[in-house]
Formats: C-alpha cells, structure tokens, sequence
C-alpha cells in the first residue's frame, strides 16, 4: 500500500516519510503540503548514475528533468550528486543558475524558445541548446553571432518510436510538435545546415519516447534509430555525432498495480543495443545523456492534505474532501491519472471503504481521484496521497486564488523548509 | 470570426479591441498577454442589471462568479457597476477586500471551506457564506460563537438537475462533491439544524446546475424545484425562505459554431416560472440572485502571443508554435476546449490553412486547439486567441517555470496595466 519503502507506519500508527512522522509535519506546516525525502531522491540519482558506470563504463550522465519539481533546493542536490539538469524555460535555467548550478551540465530544451530565452542560455554558455526546428537554428546562429559566442546544440530527432501511454503524454512520433523528422530528411536538413554555420557547433542528437513508459523496448529502438541516423550522417557528410541524448521518460509506481523495470535493466539493455549497433555501423561508441525527471522526484514526495467534510451519498458515492485538490495536483484532471491515498494518522488500519477524493475548488472535476481504496476517515483527519514529488508542485496553478502550498524537505528523521507557503498577499501581488 | 462587435479590423488590417489595435499592444507590453475590454465588461454587467429589472422589477442582484477572472480592477469595476460577488476562498476575498468591495454584496462558495477561511468571512461581514454541508454548518455555527458573530448564510442545494455540458464541469445532480441533496432529505435537515442554531441565521438558498450551459430549460426546472423546496420548509418549518439564488452557467459564444441565448431571454423564462409558481404555492417572491462569471469575463477577453515556428509535416499537420500555452491556457489540455484564432497582423486575410496551435510547455498535451482555421502565419506574426477572458489568467500555472502574463485593460481607445508580468524573480521568491 505504501509503494516505496522510505514510507513506514510508526508506532503511534502514523505514516512516516524519511523517518519523519507525517502527522507533526502537518501539525507543524500546516496543510495542504507536499513533502519530499532527500534521501530518496539522492537514492535515485545514484541508482541512475552507477547503472551507467555498470553498464556503460561510465561513459554518459544523467541529467535530471527539472520541469518534473523544479526548486533551488532540488537544483543544489542534483548539482550535488553530480547528475545535469534539463531545463526548459528561463524561469528553470533562471533557479538553477541562482544556486550556481554547473552551466556545462545543463541542457535547454523546448519546442519554441523565446529570443529572450536563447539570449539568456547563451550568456550561461550552458552545455547545450537542443535545438527543436529550422527557425529556431536561424535564430540561435543570428543571435550567438551578435553576441560573439558559439552555441553549442543538439537537434531533437523524432525517431517515429511511438511508447505506450496516455495519448497526451506521448512523443517521438512524427505527428508532434516536438523536434525534426527523419523520414522526410528534414533533420538530414538540419545537420548539414548547422555543419556550415559559423556560430553553432553541433554536439549531438537528442530524442525522448514519450512519458511513463514500462517498457522497455521502446527505448532500445529509439536508440538503434539514432545510431543509424548517426552513421548516415558521417555517411553523407563525414561528421561523426560523438553524444547521444535519450530523453527520459522513465515510468514509476503510482499505484499497487504498476510495476516498472529497474533502471539497471534500462540500461543494460540500451547499453548492449548501443555497443551491438555501433560496433556493427562501425561508430564510435557515443557519450550518453539520459534525462529522468518522474522517477527522480516522483517516488520521493507525498502530499499531506487535512480532511473537511466526508459526505456518504448512500448507493452512490463517498466524496472525502480535502483542503487542496486540481490547484496543487492538476493530473487528474487532466489525465484521469490514478494515485493511492492513505489516512496518515490512520495509517495502521484497513483502507476498507471505497471513496472519491475531492478538491475544494468551485469545479466538479476537482478530484484527486475516484473509488479510491481509504481508511475510514473524518473530518481533522490527514489524508496523504503518495508518489507526488513530481508534476504536483510544478503543475500548480492559482486557479481560485488558492495560495500555492509549502514544501517540506525530510532527511534522516528532520525536515526542513524549501518553498515557503505563498499568502493572499502574494496573490496580489502583481495586481495594479 | 471575430465573434464579438467590440473586435474590429482596422484600418491597417490589424485586429483591435476595444478601439485599440492589438499589434500594438503587443508591441508596447510584450506576449504573451492577456487583454481585456473593459466596455464589454461593463455592458455585460448591465445587460444582467437590467434584465432582472426588466423582468423581475429590480428584485435581485448579479454577483460577479470572480473565479472566472479575479483581480483587484476586476473588483473595482464590479462594485462599480453594482454588483455583487461570488468568492472561493481566502484569496479571491482578501482580493475584493483589498479594494474595499462591499462585503454586504459578497457571498462566500466552497464545498470544503477552511476554518481560517470561515474566520475571515466571518470577520468581514460578508452578505452570506453560501453553506455546504452539515460539517460546515457546525463548524461556522462554533466559531461564529466564539468570535461573536452571527453568521448569515445560504445552503447549496442539489437541485437534481443535470444540465448537458462537459462531464467534468456538470453539477446539480446528486453524485456531485457539492451541496446537500433533496432527494434523501439532507437538505431539510440541514434547514432544521440551522434554524435551531444561536449563531446562524437561515438568508436563503442556492444551487448551481453546471457550467457554459445553452439551454434555458434546466434553469427554469431549477428554479421550480427550488421553490417547492421553499414551500417544503414553510410548511414542514413555517419558515419562509426570501431569498433564492439561482447560480450561474450562463454559456458563451467561444466559436462561431455556438449560438447562446440572450441573458434577456434567460431571466424572462426564470421570472415568469417564479412568479406561477410562487402563485400557485402561496409563497412571496424570493429576492433573485444569479452568479454570472464567464458571461461576463470570457467574451471581454483575449490572448495575444507571437508565433515561433511553424512545422508544416507534409501529410499530417501544420503545428503553429506560440510563445505561451496551457500555462496561461489549460482549457484544451483539461476539456478539449474550442476557441477561435485569428493572426492579429493580418486580420484582413483569409483564414485558409487549417493548424493546430501548440504551446511552448515540454508536454504534447500543450495545445490550444487542432484544427483551426487560420490565416498563412510566419514567425514573428502576433496570433490572437479570443474568448479567453474567463478561466484562463484564472487557472494559469507555472509549469515549465514559465511565468505569468501580464494583463492589460483596454477602454475606448486607451490600454493600462491591470496585472503586472511576472518575472523569473518572481517565480523563486518563495524558494528558500
């Protein structure tokens, strides 16, 4: 019922996170809140970083997702284990480098870049600009010669692998907004022409699958479908592509019923895949950067909500409303996506009724999620919805003029203030 | 394709807004931006005011639903032009009150109101605290007594109408997480309890039958059953209830497929139900209060951004690249909702591609819409989004760190500031 093993029943029965009782975490923050274990978010990392060495001698590094919860806190772990960062806007690149986050380590993605945003990455002089289309590769090449710099990219590839997921959250086939297709040689197109650009120098090829993938497979292809490209583009123009970015797209646990693969098969299996097929086009084996956003942060938070009212509508439904709902978790009601719930000060009892979680926003589809297995619960209870660490906080909207919840970092049975609870007054705060 | 008559083409071939040509505004305040007409607003107000003088002799009052778009000049203008307002929580309220709306025309919504919220409510005087459910009832009828208060309130009902819109945003029936329902008698018991409470005192009653709604019909049975609700109370209590509000869920016009009543129309079938059937009960009219939101925001509103790139995939679609997205719009990525774009720079030319329009958002969900007709755009053209007054400044989010527009008003010609835009400061002055 607890998914992961940093969450634990304590003795007076509550649910504990980190070695932290959830029940004083509320008490002593107030509610709604999320929270999030170190130790389980350093964990992960480590367990991403030695699948590398394991298996690929090394040769690669993992860069966190940071759209997944993006934080200074989180940005000074990730710099602290040693991993990069993906970052996707200038408000993300603007956090990581007021921490001094290694600009060499950061990479800038996005389908659609401001001016102002390729600017900025340039003044950074980050590791790279995954350039996603022609105009943006214009418009880097204009803007880095204006500023006396050359930019350092990689082109985001459709490799046309469609991974198995919710609809909205799948990537990579040609029919996205996302990256340059292969089939028509538009991204042939766009190789050659940053090979002739003065101010861009190419460093590599950048895909991504899509979002919470299970399997396997797809991963494998993906990256069988960049070597060949890789081996076409040295064919046709003599440069050979010395790194290879993969994306991310690492599934996790949000319910009993899910079980992903351990990153080490991941990468077992890309690995020997990656070795095979250069060895066998007769390439250099690439540098590899993998991009784990989820599964870095997700495992490692929960939120803490306060029950209000419990209404039983006999032969229909049981609604437990909390004090948060779709303005600090928006995925169920935008994906209908399903998470498991437990009474924190109830924790060693039965979930043996059946509920539907709901939100206090003015907005019927303000769940957390429907016919949800809970314990019998009242209101003063305090609810946890586990596996949250990542698209809660980062997804969170003012929708009602809600303040934004604080967040609460736990290490080794303490915890710690990183994102300050926001007031009415910040909300109006930009208001004239 | 303009759908509403204070959007013009200009003289330049500019699209224009209140008199106020957008391109320039997009110029003078940067994009994405978000721009509202102050006039249309203001006529949306009276055309409420008066068709409740009209039809029902001025007895009864619009309170502005501030969900749909809540700012402090949002406020001023509302109380300006003498309306009320609905609130939902501590942030829409201490809005309203920062401008010193007055509370006596403020009613406070939520199915799951906080006790910090109730106090503030409490402490404010407001005209009623619309009442959920029985918790509720208990918990304000204490704390009123501990602060010495008394609290005016309605209770929201479950009417048990189902009005045909999207599941997501559908209310009034019994399986809903709002309100008490009649059918099993939780209503009139919550009307009994209240009546005996010291602290507490019985104004009236509500119900809300869903969102964006057509059809006049379940507004008129709404009515009905509310007031056999009210005849209910008088005979089984001798209490007679005076005051009646009615909700909102007026719809709008967002394409040109859609076709709304006229509010006149609206508020003539309502009067004329309560009047025969406040008759044929022997009840005195109710005093009318309806919650107008969207009719009033959504229409005054739209979205200005500029195109980045544009990926026209031979075969499959041509995917228009915006500077914004489902951050300062989700209503595609949560209801597949429909809008109108027009290229603000180019208003005058036909609109004869067919794209879909993709936010800047890592998410391929991020769109605003498929299949829109548009004009031939390049990068740099300014791309207006109309219709979007309503439930979009309002449920905006920071994913992607990505940050918030600004807000300009526009009147007669002249544009001022309302909303400030965020800057990435803003975004990490809660990170610790």
């Amino acid at each position: 019922m607890l998914l992961t093993n940093n969450l634990t029943v304590n003795e007076q029965g509550h649910l504990a996170i980190g070695g932290v009782d959830t029940v004083e975490l509320a008490r002593e923050y107030g509610t709604p809140l999320y929270v999030m274990d170190e130790g389980r978010i350093r964990l992960a990392c480590r367990q991403f970083k030695q699948s590398i060495d394991n298996y690929y001698g090394g040769r690669g590094i993992a860069h966190y997702a940071s759209k997944a919860f993006c934080c200074k806190e989180m940005c000074r772990i990730i710099a602290d284990e040693g991993l990069g960062l993906d970052v996707v806007s200038i408000g993300e690149l603007y956090t990581a480098m007021s921490v001094n986050f290694p600009p060499e380590r950061i990479g800038f993605h996005g389908n659609n870049k401001t001016e102002e945003e390729l600017r900025y990455a340039l003044e950074c002089s980050l590791g790279h600009i995954i350039v996603d289309n022609l105009t943006e590769l214009e418009t880097l090449d204009r803007i880095a010669g204006e500023m006396g710099k050359n930019a350092r990219i990689m082109f985001r590839v459709k490799p046309g692998i469609e991974a198995h997921t919710h609809e909205f959250i799948m990537t990579g086939q040609i029919d996205s907004k996302f990256g340059l297709a292969l089939e028509n040689g538009e991204a042939m197109g766009a190789v050659k022409r940053a090979l002739a650009m003065k101010n861009v120098t190419l460093g590599g090829l950048h895909c991504h699958i899509g979002s919470q993938i299970f399997d396997i497979d797809p991963f494998v292809m993906a990256a069988d479908v960049m070597l060949h490209f890789i081996a076409d583009i040295k064919e046709q123009t003599g440069y050979e592509v010395e790194e290879l970015n993969l994306g991310g797209g690492f599934g996790i646990k949000y319910t009993e019923q899910e079980n992903p693969s351990a990153y080490d098969l991941y990468m077992q299996k890309v690995s020997d895949k990656v070795k095979n097929t250069c060895a066998a086009l007769k390439l250099k084996q690439p540098y590899i950067v993998i991009e784990p956003g989820r599964s870095i942060a997700g495992p490692a938070g929960i939120t803490l909500y306060q029950v209000g009212s419990v209404k039983k509508i006999p032969g229909v439904r049981t609604y437990v409303s909390i004090d948060g709902g779709m303005t600090d978790n928006p995925r169920y009601a935008l994906y209908q996506s399903r998470y498991e719930a437990v009474c924190a000060n109830k924790a060693d009892a039965p979930r043996d009724q059946t509920v539907t979680i709901a939100g206090k926003c003015c907005e019927s589809g303000d769940l957390i999620g429907k016919d949800m297995p809970l314990q019998q619960v009242e209101p003063g209870d305090i609810l946890a919805v586990l596996a949250t660490g990542a698209y809660n906080y980062s997804m969170a909207s003012h929708y009602n003029r809600i303040p934004n919840p604080a967040v609460v970092m736990v290490k080794d049975g303490t915890s710690r203030l990183i994102i300050k609870r926001e007031t009415p007054e910040d909300l109006i705060r930009c208001d004239l």
